[in-house]
Protein backbone atom coordinates (compact mmCIF):
# COMPACT_ATOMS: atom_id res chain seq x y z
CA UNK A 1 0.00 0.00 0.00
CA UNK A 2 2.94 2.11 0.77
CA UNK A 3 4.43 1.74 -2.42
CA UNK A 4 0.78 2.24 -4.05
CA UNK A 5 0.95 5.82 -2.28
CA UNK A 6 4.74 6.77 -3.81
CA UNK A 7 3.58 5.10 -7.14
CA UNK A 8 0.43 7.51 -7.19
CA UNK A 9 2.66 10.84 -6.56
CA UNK A 10 4.96 9.92 -8.98
CA UNK A 11 2.81 9.12 -11.53
CA UNK A 12 1.15 13.03 -10.77
CA UNK A 13 4.95 14.14 -11.16
CA UNK A 14 4.79 12.29 -14.12
CA UNK A 15 1.65 13.75 -15.70
CA UNK A 16 2.28 17.02 -14.43
CA UNK A 17 5.99 17.27 -16.29
CA UNK A 18 4.05 15.71 -19.20
CA UNK A 19 2.00 18.76 -19.37
CA UNK A 20 5.03 21.34 -18.88
CA UNK A 21 6.51 19.57 -21.90
CA UNK A 22 9.94 18.50 -19.81
CA UNK A 23 12.36 16.14 -20.86
CA UNK A 24 13.32 12.73 -19.05
CA UNK A 25 15.42 14.12 -16.46
CA UNK A 26 12.92 16.72 -15.59
CA UNK A 27 10.07 14.29 -15.66
CA UNK A 28 12.41 12.36 -13.39
CA UNK A 29 13.34 14.78 -11.42
CA UNK A 30 10.42 16.24 -10.35
CA UNK A 31 8.38 12.62 -10.02
CA UNK A 32 11.19 12.27 -7.69
CA UNK A 33 10.26 15.76 -6.01
CA UNK A 34 6.61 14.56 -5.46
CA UNK A 35 6.86 11.01 -4.50
CA UNK A 36 9.27 12.04 -1.77
CA UNK A 37 9.78 15.66 -1.12
CA UNK A 38 6.78 16.16 1.86
CA UNK A 39 8.63 13.11 3.82
CA UNK A 40 12.26 14.89 3.04
CA UNK A 41 11.20 18.18 3.89
CA UNK A 42 9.27 16.66 6.99
CA UNK A 43 12.54 15.23 7.72
CA UNK A 44 14.55 18.26 8.04
CA UNK A 45 12.43 20.20 9.80
CA UNK A 46 12.30 16.90 12.70
CA UNK A 47 16.36 16.78 12.14
CA UNK A 48 15.51 12.98 10.66
CA UNK A 49 18.58 10.87 9.26
CA UNK A 50 18.42 8.96 6.87
CA UNK A 51 15.66 9.78 4.58
CA UNK A 52 13.00 7.06 3.87
CA UNK A 53 14.14 7.25 0.04
CA UNK A 54 17.85 6.56 0.92
CA UNK A 55 16.55 3.42 2.94
CA UNK A 56 14.62 2.54 -0.04
CA UNK A 57 16.93 3.13 -2.89
CA UNK A 58 14.49 0.25 -4.95
CA UNK A 59 11.56 3.28 -5.18
CA UNK A 60 14.21 5.96 -6.84
CA UNK A 61 15.23 3.22 -9.07
CA UNK A 62 11.89 2.38 -10.06
CA UNK A 63 11.02 6.14 -10.79
CA UNK A 64 13.86 6.12 -12.89
CA UNK A 65 12.90 3.36 -15.05
CA UNK A 66 9.34 4.83 -15.05
CA UNK A 67 10.80 8.65 -15.77
CA UNK A 68 12.86 6.66 -18.46
CA UNK A 69 9.83 4.94 -20.37
CA UNK A 70 7.16 7.84 -19.61
CA UNK A 71 5.75 8.97 -23.11
CA UNK A 72 4.99 5.03 -23.57
CA UNK A 73 4.10 4.55 -19.76
CA UNK A 74 1.70 7.45 -19.47
CA UNK A 75 -0.07 6.35 -22.42
CA UNK A 76 -0.54 2.74 -20.89
CA UNK A 77 -1.80 4.22 -17.40
CA UNK A 78 -4.47 6.70 -19.13
CA UNK A 79 -6.02 3.83 -20.97
CA UNK A 80 -5.60 1.00 -17.68
CA UNK A 81 -6.38 3.73 -14.89
CA UNK A 82 -9.12 6.66 -16.01
CA UNK A 83 -8.66 9.80 -13.91
CA UNK A 84 -10.69 8.46 -11.58
CA UNK A 85 -8.10 5.61 -10.63
CA UNK A 86 -5.89 8.05 -10.16
CA UNK A 87 -8.15 10.36 -7.96
CA UNK A 88 -7.99 7.41 -5.33
CA UNK A 89 -4.45 6.57 -6.21
CA UNK A 90 -3.56 10.35 -5.10
CA UNK A 91 -6.21 9.87 -1.27
CA UNK A 92 -4.36 6.94 -0.66
CA UNK A 93 -1.58 8.50 -1.00
CA UNK A 94 -2.98 11.70 1.02
CA UNK A 95 -3.40 9.68 3.63
CA UNK A 96 -1.00 7.25 4.14
CA UNK A 97 1.95 10.38 4.19
CA UNK A 98 -0.33 12.32 6.35
CA UNK A 99 -1.12 9.53 9.05
CA UNK A 100 2.98 8.33 8.94
CA UNK A 101 3.73 12.16 9.15
CA UNK A 102 1.72 12.91 12.51
CA UNK A 103 3.11 9.02 13.73
CA UNK A 104 6.82 10.18 12.95
CA UNK A 105 6.39 13.82 14.43
CA UNK A 106 4.82 12.05 17.54
CA UNK A 107 7.65 10.03 18.26
CA UNK A 108 9.90 13.27 18.17
CA UNK A 109 7.67 14.17 20.97
CA UNK A 110 6.43 17.59 18.96
CA UNK A 111 3.44 18.80 20.25
CA UNK A 112 -0.28 18.08 19.01
CA UNK A 113 -1.07 21.13 17.26
CA UNK A 114 2.47 20.61 15.66
CA UNK A 115 2.83 16.96 14.57
CA UNK A 116 -0.48 17.47 12.77
CA UNK A 117 0.99 20.31 10.98
CA UNK A 118 3.64 17.83 9.95
CA UNK A 119 0.85 15.20 8.94
CA UNK A 120 -0.25 17.86 6.47
CA UNK A 121 3.23 18.86 5.35
CA UNK A 122 4.22 15.61 4.57
CA UNK A 123 1.30 14.87 2.62
CA UNK A 124 0.95 18.43 0.62
CA UNK A 125 4.89 19.26 0.11
CA UNK A 126 5.33 17.00 -2.51
CA UNK A 127 2.82 18.70 -4.80
CA UNK A 128 3.48 22.31 -3.67
CA UNK A 129 7.06 21.63 -4.97
CA UNK A 130 6.06 19.75 -8.07
CA UNK A 131 4.46 22.85 -8.89
CA UNK A 132 7.16 25.39 -7.72
CA UNK A 133 9.22 23.67 -10.06
CA UNK A 134 6.84 23.39 -13.11
CA UNK A 135 6.43 27.18 -12.13
CA UNK A 136 2.74 27.26 -11.51
CA UNK A 137 1.02 28.56 -7.82
CA UNK A 138 0.76 25.53 -6.43
CA UNK A 139 -2.49 23.83 -6.86
CA UNK A 140 -3.18 22.67 -3.37
CA UNK A 141 -3.08 26.78 -2.10
CA UNK A 142 -5.95 27.86 -4.85
CA UNK A 143 -8.50 24.74 -5.99
CA UNK A 144 -10.66 25.54 -3.01
CA UNK A 145 -10.89 21.74 -2.56
CA UNK A 146 -10.74 20.55 0.93
CA UNK A 147 -7.11 18.33 0.63
CA UNK A 148 -5.42 19.84 3.05
CA UNK A 149 -8.22 19.93 5.31
CA UNK A 150 -8.84 16.04 5.08
CA UNK A 151 -5.66 15.82 6.10
CA UNK A 152 -5.89 17.92 8.77
CA UNK A 153 -8.85 16.62 10.12
CA UNK A 154 -7.45 12.90 9.73
CA UNK A 155 -3.87 13.86 11.78
CA UNK A 156 -6.18 15.10 14.42
CA UNK A 157 -8.59 11.76 14.56
CA UNK A 158 -5.44 9.81 14.81
CA UNK A 159 -4.22 11.88 17.35
CA UNK A 160 -7.30 11.89 19.02
CA UNK A 161 -7.21 7.75 19.01
CA UNK A 162 -3.66 7.53 19.69
CA UNK A 163 -4.22 9.68 23.09
CA UNK A 164 -6.96 7.41 23.59
CA UNK A 165 -4.98 4.63 23.51
CA UNK A 166 -5.80 2.96 20.16
CA UNK A 167 -3.55 0.27 18.60
CA UNK A 168 -1.06 2.05 16.12
CA UNK A 169 -2.01 -0.03 13.71
CA UNK A 170 -5.38 0.30 13.84
CA UNK A 171 -5.24 3.79 14.26
CA UNK A 172 -3.05 4.05 10.98
CA UNK A 173 -5.38 1.89 9.22
CA UNK A 174 -8.35 3.99 10.42
CA UNK A 175 -7.07 7.35 10.09
CA UNK A 176 -5.77 6.46 6.54
CA UNK A 177 -9.36 5.45 5.65
CA UNK A 178 -11.50 8.57 6.97
CA UNK A 179 -8.62 10.77 5.15
CA UNK A 180 -9.35 8.56 1.67
CA UNK A 181 -13.00 9.03 2.38
CA UNK A 182 -13.13 12.78 3.28
CA UNK A 183 -11.19 13.62 0.45
CA UNK A 184 -13.30 11.30 -2.04
CA UNK A 185 -16.71 12.30 -0.50
CA UNK A 186 -15.57 16.09 -0.92
CA UNK A 187 -14.94 15.94 -4.11
CA UNK A 188 -17.77 14.03 -5.11
CA UNK A 189 -20.23 16.36 -3.34
CA UNK A 190 -18.09 19.10 -4.56
CA UNK A 191 -17.56 20.75 -1.36
CA UNK A 192 -15.69 24.27 -1.59
CA UNK A 193 -13.46 25.82 0.78
CA UNK A 194 -14.21 29.57 1.50
CA UNK A 195 -11.82 32.30 -0.73
CA UNK B 1 6.71 43.94 19.71
CA UNK B 2 7.94 40.28 18.85
CA UNK B 3 4.32 39.54 18.45
CA UNK B 4 3.79 42.00 16.04
CA UNK B 5 6.75 41.75 13.64
CA UNK B 6 5.39 38.33 13.01
CA UNK B 7 1.63 39.52 12.82
CA UNK B 8 2.90 41.94 10.53
CA UNK B 9 4.77 39.22 8.12
CA UNK B 10 1.85 37.22 8.50
CA UNK B 11 -0.70 39.91 7.23
CA UNK B 12 1.64 40.89 4.17
CA UNK B 13 1.65 36.79 3.36
CA UNK B 14 -2.12 37.17 3.56
CA UNK B 15 -2.63 40.16 1.68
CA UNK B 16 -0.36 38.32 -1.05
CA UNK B 17 -2.67 35.01 -0.95
CA UNK B 18 -5.72 37.58 -1.14
CA UNK B 19 -4.40 39.30 -4.40
CA UNK B 20 -3.62 35.83 -5.82
CA UNK B 21 -7.48 34.46 -4.92
CA UNK B 22 -6.02 31.59 -3.20
CA UNK B 23 -8.01 30.07 -0.85
CA UNK B 24 -7.70 29.57 3.24
CA UNK B 25 -5.63 26.32 3.11
CA UNK B 26 -3.23 28.66 0.34
CA UNK B 27 -3.67 31.74 2.70
CA UNK B 28 -2.54 30.05 6.27
CA UNK B 29 0.13 27.98 3.94
CA UNK B 30 1.61 31.02 2.66
CA UNK B 31 1.14 33.56 5.71
CA UNK B 32 2.85 31.01 7.65
CA UNK B 33 5.85 30.34 4.99
CA UNK B 34 5.83 34.41 5.39
CA UNK B 35 5.94 35.10 8.90
CA UNK B 36 8.26 31.75 10.03
CA UNK B 37 10.38 31.05 6.53
CA UNK B 38 13.13 33.43 7.32
CA UNK B 39 13.59 31.91 10.92
CA UNK B 40 13.03 28.29 9.70
CA UNK B 41 15.96 28.77 6.55
CA UNK B 42 18.07 30.44 9.16
CA UNK B 43 17.39 27.31 11.66
CA UNK B 44 18.33 24.80 9.08
CA UNK B 45 21.29 26.16 7.83
CA UNK B 46 22.35 26.56 11.63
CA UNK B 47 20.83 23.24 12.27
CA UNK B 48 19.02 24.67 15.14
CA UNK B 49 16.29 23.04 17.05
CA UNK B 50 13.51 23.12 17.97
CA UNK B 51 11.77 25.64 16.03
CA UNK B 52 10.85 29.10 17.05
CA UNK B 53 7.16 28.03 15.75
CA UNK B 54 7.23 24.89 17.57
CA UNK B 55 7.89 26.14 20.78
CA UNK B 56 5.96 28.89 20.31
CA UNK B 57 2.44 26.90 18.69
CA UNK B 58 0.20 29.86 19.90
CA UNK B 59 1.63 31.64 17.03
CA UNK B 60 0.82 29.12 14.77
CA UNK B 61 -2.83 28.83 15.69
CA UNK B 62 -3.56 32.70 15.55
CA UNK B 63 -2.58 32.80 11.94
CA UNK B 64 -4.76 29.92 11.34
CA UNK B 65 -7.45 31.80 12.77
CA UNK B 66 -6.48 34.91 11.26
CA UNK B 67 -6.39 33.05 7.64
CA UNK B 68 -9.71 31.20 8.34
CA UNK B 69 -11.30 35.26 9.22
CA UNK B 70 -9.07 36.81 6.03
CA UNK B 71 -11.45 38.13 4.07
CA UNK B 72 -13.36 39.98 6.96
CA UNK B 73 -10.15 40.36 9.02
CA UNK B 74 -8.58 42.00 5.57
CA UNK B 75 -11.36 44.36 5.12
CA UNK B 76 -11.45 45.65 8.94
CA UNK B 77 -7.34 45.71 8.59
CA UNK B 78 -7.72 47.92 5.56
CA UNK B 79 -10.00 50.01 7.47
CA UNK B 80 -7.92 50.41 10.83
CA UNK B 81 -4.47 50.29 9.28
CA UNK B 82 -3.74 52.29 6.07
CA UNK B 83 -0.88 51.67 4.02
CA UNK B 84 1.60 53.22 5.61
CA UNK B 85 0.79 51.49 9.16
CA UNK B 86 1.67 48.29 7.23
CA UNK B 87 4.84 48.94 6.41
CA UNK B 88 5.71 50.26 9.63
CA UNK B 89 5.14 46.57 11.06
CA UNK B 90 6.69 45.63 8.01
CA UNK B 91 9.88 47.49 8.95
CA UNK B 92 9.53 46.67 12.61
CA UNK B 93 9.07 42.65 11.53
CA UNK B 94 12.61 43.47 9.15
CA UNK B 95 14.35 44.74 11.86
CA UNK B 96 13.74 42.69 14.55
CA UNK B 97 13.90 39.36 12.36
CA UNK B 98 17.43 40.37 11.45
CA UNK B 99 18.77 41.76 14.58
CA UNK B 100 17.49 37.91 16.48
CA UNK B 101 18.87 36.41 13.42
CA UNK B 102 22.22 37.71 13.56
CA UNK B 103 22.49 37.18 17.19
CA UNK B 104 21.46 33.91 16.96
CA UNK B 105 23.81 33.13 14.43
CA UNK B 106 26.83 34.76 16.52
CA UNK B 107 26.09 32.62 19.54
CA UNK B 108 26.16 29.63 17.32
CA UNK B 109 29.83 30.20 16.79
CA UNK B 110 29.34 31.83 12.71
CA UNK B 111 31.32 34.28 11.83
CA UNK B 112 30.93 37.73 11.34
CA UNK B 113 30.51 38.46 7.77
CA UNK B 114 27.77 34.84 7.87
CA UNK B 115 26.41 36.29 10.99
CA UNK B 116 25.42 39.18 9.37
CA UNK B 117 24.40 37.01 6.16
CA UNK B 118 21.62 34.65 8.30
CA UNK B 119 20.46 37.82 9.81
CA UNK B 120 19.23 38.97 6.38
CA UNK B 121 18.46 35.49 5.55
CA UNK B 122 15.73 35.55 9.05
CA UNK B 123 14.42 38.63 7.51
CA UNK B 124 13.95 38.79 3.77
CA UNK B 125 13.34 34.54 3.18
CA UNK B 126 9.66 34.49 4.77
CA UNK B 127 9.17 37.32 1.97
CA UNK B 128 11.18 35.15 -0.76
CA UNK B 129 9.27 32.16 -0.09
CA UNK B 130 5.61 33.69 -0.27
CA UNK B 131 6.31 35.08 -3.69
CA UNK B 132 7.83 31.75 -4.94
CA UNK B 133 4.85 30.27 -3.83
CA UNK B 134 2.79 32.78 -5.33
CA UNK B 135 4.37 32.33 -8.46
CA UNK B 136 6.45 35.63 -9.25
CA UNK B 137 9.82 36.88 -9.16
CA UNK B 138 10.50 38.03 -5.33
CA UNK B 139 10.01 41.52 -4.57
CA UNK B 140 13.12 41.91 -2.71
CA UNK B 141 15.14 41.00 -5.35
CA UNK B 142 13.60 43.63 -7.59
CA UNK B 143 12.08 46.17 -6.38
CA UNK B 144 15.36 48.56 -6.47
CA UNK B 145 14.23 49.37 -2.47
CA UNK B 146 16.94 49.40 0.25
CA UNK B 147 15.27 46.57 1.69
CA UNK B 148 18.10 43.66 2.64
CA UNK B 149 20.36 46.34 2.12
CA UNK B 150 18.72 48.42 5.31
CA UNK B 151 18.78 44.63 7.23
CA UNK B 152 22.40 44.21 6.70
CA UNK B 153 23.56 47.54 7.49
CA UNK B 154 21.50 46.90 10.52
CA UNK B 155 23.03 43.57 11.50
CA UNK B 156 26.61 44.94 10.85
CA UNK B 157 25.70 47.65 13.42
CA UNK B 158 24.95 44.96 15.61
CA UNK B 159 28.14 43.04 15.49
CA UNK B 160 30.41 46.36 15.37
CA UNK B 161 28.47 47.33 18.97
CA UNK B 162 28.68 43.97 20.24
CA UNK B 163 32.07 43.66 19.80
CA UNK B 164 32.39 46.76 21.12
CA UNK B 165 30.59 45.30 24.60
CA UNK B 166 27.43 46.73 24.48
CA UNK B 167 25.12 45.48 26.53
CA UNK B 168 22.47 42.82 24.45
CA UNK B 169 19.22 44.28 25.26
CA UNK B 170 20.12 47.71 24.11
CA UNK B 171 21.88 47.00 21.17
CA UNK B 172 19.00 45.20 20.13
CA UNK B 173 17.27 47.32 20.61
CA UNK B 174 19.22 50.39 19.02
CA UNK B 175 20.08 48.05 15.93
CA UNK B 176 16.04 47.52 15.36
CA UNK B 177 15.57 50.80 15.65
CA UNK B 178 18.18 52.03 13.20
CA UNK B 179 17.02 48.96 10.91
CA UNK B 180 13.51 50.25 11.32
CA UNK B 181 14.51 54.04 10.47
CA UNK B 182 17.00 53.48 7.71
CA UNK B 183 14.04 51.62 5.42
CA UNK B 184 10.98 54.27 6.52
CA UNK B 185 13.77 56.98 5.05
CA UNK B 186 15.11 55.32 2.37
CA UNK B 187 11.42 54.74 1.14
CA UNK B 188 10.59 58.26 1.99
CA UNK B 189 13.65 59.62 0.08
CA UNK B 190 12.89 57.22 -2.45
CA UNK B 191 16.31 55.74 -2.56
CA UNK B 192 16.81 53.67 -4.95
CA UNK B 193 19.48 50.72 -5.96
CA UNK B 194 21.49 50.41 -9.15
CA UNK B 195 20.52 48.01 -11.11
CA UNK C 1 39.90 25.32 -10.41
CA UNK C 2 37.74 25.23 -7.48
CA UNK C 3 37.23 28.84 -7.82
CA UNK C 4 36.81 28.94 -11.78
CA UNK C 5 33.73 26.80 -10.75
CA UNK C 6 32.23 28.89 -8.78
CA UNK C 7 32.92 31.59 -10.25
CA UNK C 8 31.29 30.14 -13.25
CA UNK C 9 28.07 29.09 -11.65
CA UNK C 10 27.97 33.05 -9.77
CA UNK C 11 28.30 34.43 -13.61
CA UNK C 12 25.70 32.20 -14.59
CA UNK C 13 23.55 33.37 -11.98
CA UNK C 14 24.25 37.27 -12.21
CA UNK C 15 23.87 36.90 -16.50
CA UNK C 16 19.91 35.32 -15.39
CA UNK C 17 19.84 38.48 -12.50
CA UNK C 18 20.26 40.78 -15.26
CA UNK C 19 18.30 38.93 -17.64
CA UNK C 20 15.05 39.25 -15.49
CA UNK C 21 15.97 43.17 -14.36
CA UNK C 22 16.59 42.64 -10.76
CA UNK C 23 18.54 45.21 -8.59
CA UNK C 24 22.08 44.68 -7.40
CA UNK C 25 20.66 42.71 -4.32
CA UNK C 26 18.55 40.54 -6.19
CA UNK C 27 21.90 39.89 -8.86
CA UNK C 28 23.81 39.16 -4.92
CA UNK C 29 21.55 36.92 -3.66
CA UNK C 30 20.94 34.70 -7.15
CA UNK C 31 24.82 34.78 -7.72
CA UNK C 32 24.86 33.16 -3.97
CA UNK C 33 22.17 30.78 -4.81
CA UNK C 34 23.54 29.68 -8.24
CA UNK C 35 27.31 28.98 -6.81
CA UNK C 36 26.39 27.34 -3.17
CA UNK C 37 22.68 26.10 -3.87
CA UNK C 38 24.03 22.60 -4.74
CA UNK C 39 26.35 22.21 -2.01
CA UNK C 40 24.03 23.38 0.62
CA UNK C 41 21.36 21.26 -0.60
CA UNK C 42 23.31 17.91 -0.32
CA UNK C 43 24.48 19.52 2.75
CA UNK C 44 21.21 19.74 4.51
CA UNK C 45 20.65 16.38 2.85
CA UNK C 46 23.69 14.78 4.71
CA UNK C 47 23.34 17.08 8.01
CA UNK C 48 26.32 18.25 7.05
CA UNK C 49 27.94 21.29 8.76
CA UNK C 50 29.51 23.72 8.55
CA UNK C 51 28.48 24.74 5.09
CA UNK C 52 31.44 25.45 2.32
CA UNK C 53 30.42 28.78 1.95
CA UNK C 54 30.69 29.44 5.89
CA UNK C 55 34.25 27.98 5.95
CA UNK C 56 34.89 30.26 2.55
CA UNK C 57 33.75 33.30 3.67
CA UNK C 58 36.02 34.88 1.02
CA UNK C 59 34.14 33.26 -1.99
CA UNK C 60 31.06 35.13 -0.72
CA UNK C 61 32.51 38.39 -0.39
CA UNK C 62 33.98 38.02 -3.84
CA UNK C 63 30.15 37.05 -5.14
CA UNK C 64 29.22 40.62 -3.25
CA UNK C 65 32.25 42.44 -4.92
CA UNK C 66 30.98 40.88 -8.05
CA UNK C 67 27.16 41.80 -7.85
CA UNK C 68 27.58 45.42 -6.97
CA UNK C 69 30.24 45.89 -10.36
CA UNK C 70 28.00 43.43 -11.80
CA UNK C 71 26.59 45.85 -15.02
CA UNK C 72 30.68 47.21 -15.30
CA UNK C 73 31.76 43.75 -14.94
CA UNK C 74 29.70 41.97 -17.54
CA UNK C 75 30.19 44.25 -20.38
CA UNK C 76 33.88 43.43 -19.44
CA UNK C 77 33.03 39.19 -19.61
CA UNK C 78 31.17 39.01 -22.17
CA UNK C 79 33.91 41.13 -23.82
CA UNK C 80 36.45 38.91 -22.66
CA UNK C 81 35.11 35.66 -22.66
CA UNK C 82 32.44 34.59 -25.49
CA UNK C 83 29.47 32.47 -24.91
CA UNK C 84 31.93 29.26 -25.58
CA UNK C 85 34.38 30.18 -22.60
CA UNK C 86 31.10 30.67 -20.52
CA UNK C 87 29.83 27.31 -21.44
CA UNK C 88 33.13 25.86 -20.89
CA UNK C 89 33.69 27.20 -17.65
CA UNK C 90 29.69 26.11 -16.63
CA UNK C 91 30.75 22.01 -17.58
CA UNK C 92 33.77 22.69 -15.46
CA UNK C 93 32.03 23.69 -12.82
CA UNK C 94 29.61 20.87 -12.92
CA UNK C 95 32.12 17.91 -13.07
CA UNK C 96 34.04 19.44 -10.07
CA UNK C 97 30.78 19.83 -7.88
CA UNK C 98 29.11 16.42 -8.82
CA UNK C 99 32.18 14.67 -8.56
CA UNK C 100 32.95 16.14 -5.02
CA UNK C 101 29.45 15.67 -4.06
CA UNK C 102 29.70 12.10 -4.86
CA UNK C 103 33.07 11.93 -2.67
CA UNK C 104 31.44 13.59 0.06
CA UNK C 105 28.40 11.25 0.15
CA UNK C 106 30.22 8.63 0.46
CA UNK C 107 32.39 9.73 2.84
CA UNK C 108 28.62 10.06 4.95
CA UNK C 109 28.23 6.32 4.28
CA UNK C 110 25.83 7.00 1.35
CA UNK C 111 24.92 3.50 -0.83
CA UNK C 112 26.26 3.89 -4.27
CA UNK C 113 23.05 5.16 -5.85
CA UNK C 114 22.33 7.69 -3.28
CA UNK C 115 26.09 8.84 -3.62
CA UNK C 116 25.35 10.02 -7.41
CA UNK C 117 21.97 11.39 -6.86
CA UNK C 118 23.65 13.45 -4.48
CA UNK C 119 26.26 14.53 -6.95
CA UNK C 120 24.22 15.38 -9.26
CA UNK C 121 22.27 17.36 -6.60
CA UNK C 122 25.22 18.73 -5.87
CA UNK C 123 25.85 19.93 -9.73
CA UNK C 124 22.15 21.07 -10.77
CA UNK C 125 20.51 22.29 -7.89
CA UNK C 126 22.09 25.72 -7.87
CA UNK C 127 20.98 26.21 -11.62
CA UNK C 128 17.33 25.04 -10.04
CA UNK C 129 17.13 27.09 -7.76
CA UNK C 130 17.92 30.14 -9.39
CA UNK C 131 15.54 29.85 -11.80
CA UNK C 132 12.98 29.21 -9.73
CA UNK C 133 14.16 32.72 -8.35
CA UNK C 134 13.98 34.23 -11.05
CA UNK C 135 10.69 32.41 -11.61
CA UNK C 136 10.88 30.13 -14.42
CA UNK C 137 10.82 26.14 -15.60
CA UNK C 138 14.23 25.04 -14.56
CA UNK C 139 16.50 25.11 -17.84
CA UNK C 140 17.63 21.59 -16.69
CA UNK C 141 14.42 20.25 -16.18
CA UNK C 142 13.05 21.03 -19.86
CA UNK C 143 16.15 21.66 -22.52
CA UNK C 144 16.70 18.48 -23.70
CA UNK C 145 20.49 18.45 -23.83
CA UNK C 146 22.23 15.74 -21.12
CA UNK C 147 23.52 18.00 -18.87
CA UNK C 148 22.13 16.29 -15.17
CA UNK C 149 23.01 12.96 -17.53
CA UNK C 150 26.32 13.07 -17.93
CA UNK C 151 26.94 14.39 -14.45
CA UNK C 152 25.33 11.08 -13.33
CA UNK C 153 27.37 9.14 -15.74
CA UNK C 154 30.89 11.00 -14.31
CA UNK C 155 29.33 10.05 -10.94
CA UNK C 156 28.90 6.24 -11.65
CA UNK C 157 32.17 6.64 -13.68
CA UNK C 158 34.12 8.09 -10.11
CA UNK C 159 31.99 5.30 -8.22
CA UNK C 160 33.23 2.44 -10.04
CA UNK C 161 36.83 3.66 -10.56
CA UNK C 162 37.13 4.23 -6.59
CA UNK C 163 35.24 0.76 -6.29
CA UNK C 164 38.49 -0.12 -8.33
CA UNK C 165 40.61 1.10 -5.75
CA UNK C 166 42.24 4.51 -8.08
CA UNK C 167 43.66 6.71 -5.78
CA UNK C 168 41.34 10.05 -4.66
CA UNK C 169 42.83 12.50 -6.61
CA UNK C 170 43.57 10.77 -10.02
CA UNK C 171 39.79 9.80 -9.93
CA UNK C 172 38.61 13.01 -9.73
CA UNK C 173 40.38 14.41 -12.01
CA UNK C 174 39.87 11.78 -14.39
CA UNK C 175 35.66 11.80 -13.68
CA UNK C 176 35.55 15.91 -13.44
CA UNK C 177 37.57 15.51 -17.20
CA UNK C 178 34.70 12.90 -18.44
CA UNK C 179 32.10 15.34 -17.47
CA UNK C 180 33.46 18.03 -18.98
CA UNK C 181 34.20 16.34 -22.38
CA UNK C 182 30.50 14.66 -22.19
CA UNK C 183 28.85 17.65 -21.59
CA UNK C 184 31.16 19.71 -24.34
CA UNK C 185 30.76 16.88 -26.88
CA UNK C 186 27.19 16.03 -26.26
CA UNK C 187 26.67 19.98 -27.02
CA UNK C 188 28.78 19.59 -29.77
CA UNK C 189 26.55 17.14 -31.53
CA UNK C 190 23.64 19.02 -30.42
CA UNK C 191 22.40 15.00 -28.70
CA UNK C 192 18.97 15.30 -27.73
CA UNK C 193 16.95 13.62 -24.73
CA UNK C 194 13.88 12.13 -25.14
CA UNK C 195 10.52 14.19 -24.37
Amino acid sequence: MEGLAIFAYAISGLIEARKRRLDAVGAFLVALATAFGGGTVRDVLLSRRPFYWVEHQDYVIIIFALALTAPMFLRLTTRLFDQRALLVADAIGLGLFSISGTSIALDAQMPAFTAALMGVVTGVFGGIIRDVLCNEVPLILRDSRPYAVCAFAGCWLYLGLDAMGVLGVYNVLFSTAFILVARLVTLKLDVRLPH
